[in-house]
Order: C-alpha cells, then sequence, then structure tokens
C-alpha cells in the first residue's frame, strides 16, 4: 500500500524524511486543488473553522489538524471527511504556560516589567501561590496537566469536571458543586473546550462570586469567558485575570482589557513553543503508520466516533 | 521559667499573642537599648550586616533573622551571641519565585506585557520550558525545592552541589562536574549560598561556557554574578538572565541591565509572599518552645554549631 500525505509547509516535509510507502507532497489550505487524493492531509497549525472552506474541490480521506480544540469545525468540515485533532502535543505546553500565568501574576512580575522600564526597583509583597486554593475547571488533557503542575507549589487543588470521580490526582468535584466552590478559590483555571455548555461560563455570575482579587485564568478558549462582564469585574476591582485566549482574537489595540491592572494577556500561545513541531511530526508518523497498516486513525474527533476531553 | 522576647514591630506581637511564660515587647534594631535583657530578638526582615551594629549595647542572647542568608553576619555579630537563620520560612517562596522567573522567561511574558502597553497582539514562539535541560546549582533548601517543583514540567533536571550524592530527587553531581555540564543546559538556575566559594562564581568564563541563549535564573544572591559580566553577556546576545538578587542591591535606576533585552529582574521579592508571616511566626514560636524546655534553639548559624545549607 502507497500513502500520498500533504503538509502544509516545506518545514514539515524535511522534518518528516522519507518515509517506506508513502510520498509526501506540500499543500497548503487555499491552494488550488490537485486532481490526487491525500490519503492524509496535515493543515497549518492556527486555523480559524471557516478556512477550511479551502478544502473545497480537493480530494482528501484524512484531516489532521495541529490544534487541539475543534469548536465551529463540524459545522465546516466538507462532507464525507474525517478530522482528527492534535491530542498530546500541546497540552504539556498549554499547561506550561497556565503555570507561567499564575505565577507571574501571583508574584507581580508584570508590575515589575513595567518598572524595569524606569529603572525602578519596585519592592513590594505579592500574594504568591503557596498555601493558596486553586480550583481547576476541565480535568481533561490540559486540565490534568495544569494539576500536575501544580502538586508540588504546596497549593489546596480542588478539580472540578463534568462529572465527579476520582483518579489518580485525587477526587474530581461535578459541574454542580462549581458555584460552591467558587468563593474560597484564590486562582480558578479555566481548562474546559468551547462547547455549549461552556460558551459564556463566566459572566457577571460568576465573577460575583468568585473571592476578592482571586485571579482568573483562561488557557481554555476566548469565548467561554464573556469579556465585557471581565472587564467590567476587573475594572471594578473585584478579581484579576490572566488569559491566553480571549474574544474577540486577536484583541483589537484598542480593547479596555490590554491596560487595565491585574491583567495579563498573553497571545494565544499556549501550545506554541520550540518543541511544538516535534510533538506535531511524532503525531503525524504515528498516523501515517495506523493509516499503512490499514487501521482508523486515532483522535477522530468530526467525522468518525468523537473523542471529548475533559 | 520566664522569658523576655522582642519582636521588630506590633504587628508580629499581636499575631503571636498571649503565650504562657513568655513576656512580648517590640524592640527594633537602631532603638535605643533597654536596660533588660532579650531572651530571644527577632529581628527585621531584610537587613544588611552593617544594621547589627544597631545591638550594640542592647543585652540579648538569642538573634532570630527574619533571612535565610547569612552572608556577613559573623564578621558584624556582636561577640557572644547566637544567630539563628529562618530556615523552612523562604525555601518554598523563593523556589516558586525561580519557577515564575524560569517560565515567564521561557514563555515570553515580559513581552507580552510590554506589548500589552501598546495593545499589541505579539504572537511569536518562544522555547519554553519542556524538554529543556535544567541545570540546578545547589541542593540545600532552595535548590531542592526548586527541583522539586520543576519535576512534573517534563524536564531534563542536573542537579550540582559541593559533593556528589544521591536523594529521594535523584543524582547530584558534584561542583568539579559544573563546567562540563554548563554547554548542554538550557537553564542554569543558581540556588547556593554566598560564601568565599561561590563569590563571583558567575564570570565572564562562566558565562563563555553557557549554551547559546541558555537563560541565567538567580534566586541565591547578587554577588554570587559578576554583574559586569553579565551586562557583557547579555549586550552580547549570548545569554538571557532572569534574577531576582542583583550586585549592587537595590540595582540604580540607570544600570545598563535594567533595559537589556532578555532580561528580567524582580527586586528580591524571592521569600516575600502574603504567607511569609504564617511561616515566621510558626518559626518562632518553635524557638520559645525550646528555649522554655532549656533547649537550644534550631537554625543557629554563627555563634554555635554552623549548619550549612548545600
Amino acid at each position: 500500500m502507497s500513502l500520498l500525505v500533504a503538509v502544509p509547509d516545506r518545514a514539515m516535509l524535511e522534518r518528516l524524511g522519507a518515509i517506506d510507502g508513502v510520498e509526501l507532497t506540500v499543500w497548503a489550505l487555499g491552494s488550488p486543488p490537485v486532481d490526487r487524493s491525500f490519503d492524509l492531509l496535515v493543515l497549518p497549525y492556527m486555523i480559524q473553522p471557516p478556512a477550511l472552506a479551502g478544502l473545497d474541490g480537493q480530494a482528501v480521506a484524512v484531516v489532521q489538524a495541529q490544534m487541539l480544540g475543534f469548536d465551529g469545525v463540524a459545522e465546516r468540515l466538507p462532507a464525507g471527511l474525517v478530522y482528527c485533532n492534535a491530542v498530546d502535543v500541546h497540552e504539556a505546553a498549554t499547561a506550561e504556560l497556565a503555570l507561567a500565568l499564575i505565577l507571574a501574576s501571583q508574584r507581580g512580575l508584570p508590575a515589575f516589567v513595567r518598572a524595569a522600564g524606569s529603572g525602578a526597583w519596585a519592592h513590594e509583597r505579592y500574594p504568591g501561590l503557596a498555601m493558596q486554593r486553586v480550583l481547576v475547571l476541565g480535568a481533561g488533557g490540559v486540565g490534568n496537566e495544569v494539576a500536575r503542575r501544580l502538586v508540588p507549589f504546596d497549593v489546596d487543588l480542588v478539580r472540578v469536571a463534568r462529572t465527579a470521580r476520582t483518579d489518580d490526582l485525587g477526587p474530581v468535584h461535578g459541574w454542580d458543586e462549581v458555584d460552591a466552590l467558587l468563593p474560597a478559590a484564590d486562582v480558578v483555571v479555566l481548562a474546559v473546550p468551547l462547547d455549549d455548555t461552556t460558551r459564556g461560563l463566566v459572566d457577571d455570575a460568576f465573577l460575583g462570586r468568585m473571592a476578592p482579587d482571586a485571579l482568573l485564568v483562561n488557557v481554555a478558549r476566548g469565548p467561554v469567558v464573556d469579556t465585557d462582564a471581565l472587564v467590567r469585574a476587573v475594572s471594578a476591582g473585584l478579581v484579576r485575570a490572566a488569559v491566553d485566549v480571549t474574544d474577540p482574537e486577536p484583541l483589537p489595540p484598542r480593547h479596555p482589557l490590554w491596560n487595565l491592572p491585574g491583567v495579563l494577556i498573553s497571545p494565544h500561545v499556549g501550545g506554541d513553543v520550540g518543541s511544538m513541531s516535534r510533538r506535531m511530526d511524532r503525531l503525524v508518523r504515528e498516523q501515517i503508520a495506523r493509516l499503512l497498516a490499514g487501521e482508523p486513525p486515532k483522535n477522530i474527533v468530526v467525522g468518525g466516533t468523537p473523542h471529548h476531553t475533559s
């Protein structure tokens, strides 16, 4: 059996190198359709679902995304295609960024960076992370990697997911307990997938239940938070925020969130680190091996049996 | 037996409250001597050794510092006094800050903070921490707490201390291996006490052996690094740096280190977090209990049997 595999850029083509039984070619979304059928097509890293219209007219069997989130994909993917997300590529890096955002906010690093501009030794006491209660919402890939990294920081870790359960990191509370758990949390981490049950989850009521000066961390998806409600809550000095994702995204230059005290924003770089391509290549090689063996690909989330995280 | 215990401020006096067999009073360095002998004197948090001259003329048995480092204390402490450092008060918070500095630097947070000032969505790829080699110099209280927190970040952790050994976190290399280990490290964390063997440890030669664009993290003491050498190495684009301590300290307003690209500076806030006073109070209570029981205090580092970390 021989496979035709399309990758989005020469860099990935060269990293993958020669693979027995595989013809590799470069084809990016928006390129003109070619008169051959791709057994596997790897998409570019960050694409919005409307860009999937670029697949129209191109024969493809399996689409492999480089992203983990797949909100809006089912509505846009051409009929008959199978879409796989990038499980085990971004979780570690996204969780790492969550810890970076938490620690930077709890230790005052943004204020120190601003003070450095004017050469100011801005010594002040910040809350820190040790002995704080951290509420992690979501116990899928990212949520569990966040939890695992929090353990040695001597925090009071409280985890919540759709259904209550116990795993190797301890108990997971059910979703119905969130309202009761919010007021006692010093840090609240959003690590849930974006779907109809989580869109707008963090609204005025949610923010109103948070403890005074608590930190909201969003490494999920921008629309999980009602941005206007967040601006109101932070402006009123009720909560602080550290977010890697926003709604809209990118955040427009004059958006009020940019310069609110107590807000730290990273530009959706959760999974985007130097080691990402190594993990992505590993996944592509594994999918190729499965297809060569006549097996279905892993991580099918649209067009097959969906795998939900959390 | 009854003890006279002096604390540096009313806040600590009130937090400690009434303790059987103990008279608590407030006396700060620089106050006029009183005509009574303190069985235990708790110093203010951040003091430089020359300030110990403020003890002249005051009868004191045991001096309890709120700091962990005690470089220069032996030379300045009036004869006959016993000086105890603050073990188990700052290690967790200092290690936490080390992780904050590492993660912020490896994920580009300082650049994102600066970009936010002009409302810029500055998406760029940074090295991250996962799969990087982290060299931790020092396996005392702070070094081990740093190592413990690094474990879940999927790093290649390499530890070095004065003498090679193996502990529950794995192997510790001996000091003679530092030169050989430096070139392969992506991150180098300084967590050594300041003494004659570590003063100026990080000089031109040390920095020259570091890998291109590697990150130097200093949560030890400023003089462990030759500041001029660091400025040269960072200016030349050889290494990056994230430091909580500097030499001189505070860093003067016009010092070149403030605005070098790739440098993150926090103003010696390693142990200075909201939960510090709880841990300090716990230590003071323990010292009082020991003295009441006729036992020697713990953590004697000058004027008794010294306890060295690392």
